[in-house]
């Protein structure tokens, strides 16, 4: 398969909580022209990206939902499951830890880690937090697909080190720092200060 | 101002944060490659997004660190202080109250809500939680520059009804959904599930 854009990916993504809303209120078709306003793109742009992964779609009558919901999950990789570590025992690791959207796409929490010798060996929903030096170790055996950094920005680079060498490809970041990883590794980043940079930037530019 | 791409005050926000990084590290000067290089991005890129607000820099000799980040400040708006207010007193409500970023870049957290009678009255750091039927007539005499919705997806589209009648026009999403907004309201989201399932595309097509 050709490289395909992160803008690309993002765009399926918000495609396919679309149809499965409609899914959910029990529409089975949908136009190009609908599936682009949700998207907030062009009617021309949804029917190339989705051109990429094959043929969908009849003229005149849109697209199938079931079909394409389940063409949208194989695409995402969303019908199997894979395992994740989260690294750093904090708000926001408990915040995903116990996130509900989590399991339902096949995101499994196989472990939880700190640093912090007072938080080890406590009980997270099912998962006693785990000691961050045991990680490489346990990647071994245990084989997480994802690691998710939730540690304080002054953490991040030692333990993307620790991730990277424990052979896991995939990282999602939520510490407020650039992470640097080797080309095969992919990362992404949940950065709310950039998202609130933006807020702040809308607002001082209506006041003037 | 002419209207500036989301994707170029993103940059803008990261250009910001490898320059404070740097001016903690001492460091006076960065040139347009060095910016590039840490924002993924090229040397014509930063010397064209940047361009948008004035000329900076000498050929050379680089950016002045002091200058540029503040400047980068004023156009993000971040020397002012803005007025958020929290709906949904949840896990992720709880992460953003104690958000060290928050306060550090002038986002004051000047009021928590939700809904749980269970919930009301409590005191979170220096917020007693209040009653989101409160929110409209509160939004009037304490002006509430931003909202953040941290409420389950199925609350999302009433909560934001109320906050645009209250007149708040920029939003930050953290639940799962896509809000609908009037024009004049700004809305950026913290989507974790679009990320997470931009690594699991990035793993499934790796395996092929």
């Amino acid at each position: 398969m050709k490289r395909i854009a992160e803008s690309t990916v993002r765009r399926l993504s918000l495609y396919l909580s679309f149809l499965e809303q409609r899914e959910r209120d029990r529409v089975n078709t949908i136009s190009s022209d609908e599936l682009a306003h949700l998207g907030g793109t062009t009617s021309a742009q949804v029917r190339k990206d989705l051109s990429l992964f094959g043929s969908f779609g009849k003229r005149g009558l849109g697209y199938s939902i079931p079909e394409l919901s389940g063409k949208l999950r194989e695409i995402l990789g969303l019908e199997k499951q894979w395992r994740v570590c989260i690294v750093g025992a904090g708000k926001i690791g408990a915040a995903l830890a116990r996130y509900r959207g989590f399991a339902e796409r096949g995101f499994v929490i196989a472990a939880v880690y700190d640093s912090d010798p007072a938080k080890l060996g406590k009980k997270w929903e099912s998962q006693a937090i785990r000691d961050v030096a045991n990680l490489a170790k346990d990647a071994l055996s245990e084989r997480f697909d994802i690691a998710v950094v939730a540690t304080p920005p002054e953490s991040a680079a030692e333990v993307v080190k620790v991730i990277v060498e424990a052979g896991i490809k995939a990282i999602l970041n939520f510490a407020p720092t650039q992470l640097t990883v080797p080309s095969d590794v992919t990362v992404r980043a949940v950065n709310m200060a950039i998202e609130l940079e933006g807020l702040s930037f809308a607002l001082t530019n209506r006041a003037r």
